[in-house]
């Protein structure tokens, strides 16, 4: 097993930092491997905004419903779908397909992960904050974005102060079909649900009673974000 | 610079293979990588189909605009966003919001790009295939997706057979803005643009002549798949 296998197994979310910044070429190296990612069609349609300006990223801190990591990690960096940029260099594109929100999405986040695998290399740690999209017009005003700019979600790098226990994954027999998809075989379900309420009973943080399925049908038995077909439209995305 | 880092730096895509196939042992560890990824909310709701009948290698090869390394590229993996999963387990499950779009694509990216760096870390290669989505519909019945799965891109991966230079991004300049979006600097465009233009002339296979600023304006001149809105909210998706 080679040292990007291990960096890639050995994920966990941090959300506990040391107060120590992440040194200038270190970030360089993360941008740069972020910046590295395939690019659908070489459209490149991602940005991502840096955010140092510390009113802001309390505030964002506080949109994201109250993450107050993201105003304490070194570094809180927001990845977007940019079609603005091709905007500016051709103002008659044809934007607002929902293509173009697909392959935005997939792109910044092919970024994302690239940029979060170079951090976790070099000893550092992050989280995603999908919490932006809680406010995503006050994000994007914060912001100073664009039309045709969608921020899809945050990340969270610095120092690791505390590393938590990794969470169990479905199996894989879940996840991967072989040649068409298969219906989930319940028995494979029924023991991870055992292993996620063993995982929930007896972690060091925010113990809980609770399987896999319980939580899934708790949280997707409420809407989900239901404002955000109304603002990705006004953003310029999936009109057509 | 440690491996993780030259191998996300090395990326480049793959597009022709040896014949050899890739250990069973190897590809294991590539789908685990896959499966290590971030989840939103531990939500998991990704899917992965591994197509293997020859026959469907050889349509959905067509389906992708005549790309025939679908079919001779030793593994094919089809990367979904699944809610159909969420509701087998919770039949009264909220879906069809944008938002669940947004986050089956950014999470079903994180796995693909775990996937492609495992592979790329063991001297594989590959190539990502937004192909599918020329005609998504067709790719839903041949892999017999069920509503609630999107198939988001392919994955090529195998053997390099030949390796091809590497594509010089967008400046970090561009990409990277500091506390708020600022346009582009058109002096580092134009750079660029000189830059694309040379790699174009001078690279081995399929010289043109153009710039990347060229290239979008053309790109972006035409509708992009303009059927997408219709198949992903037939889909379940982005309905609300």
């Amino acid at each position: 097993m080679n040292h990007t296998i291990e960096t890639i197994l050995q994920h966990r979310s941090i959300r506990q930092f040391k107060v120590e910044p992440i040194e200038a070429e270190k970030l360089q190296l993360i941008l740069a491997c972020a910046n590295a990612a395939s690019t659908s069609s070489f459209i490149q349609c991602s940005s991502i905004i840096r955010v140092t300006n510390k009113s802001n990223r309390a505030l964002l801190a506080e949109l994201a419903g109250g993450q107050s990591y993201v105003e304490s990690a070194a570094e809180f960096l927001v990845f977007c779908a940019d079609f603005n940029r091709h905007q500016q260099i051709h103002p008659q594109a044809q934007l607002g397909f929902a293509e173009q929100t697909l392959i935005g999405a997939v792109d910044t986040a092919l970024m994302g992960q690239n940029a979060m695998l170079a951090a976790e290399s070099m000893g550092l740690g992050g989280v995603y904050i999908g919490g932006i999209r809680n406010n995503p017009q006050q994000v994007t005003e914060l912001l100073e974005l664009p039309k045709h700019v969608l921020p899809l979600f945050g990340m969270c790098l610095g120092y690791p102060a505390k590393v938590p226990e990794q969470k169990p994954r479905l199996p894989l027999d879940i996840v991967v079909h072989q040649d068409s998809y298969q219906s989930i075989d319940k028995s494979v379900l029924a023991k991870y649900d055992n292993e996620i309420s063993r995982y929930y009973a007896s972690r060091n943080r925010n113990n809980k009673s609770t399987s896999w399925s319980e939580q899934i049908t708790s949280t997707l038995s409420k809407e989900s974000r239901p404002f955000m077909l109304e603002y990705i439209q006004a953003q310029g995305f999936s009109l057509k």
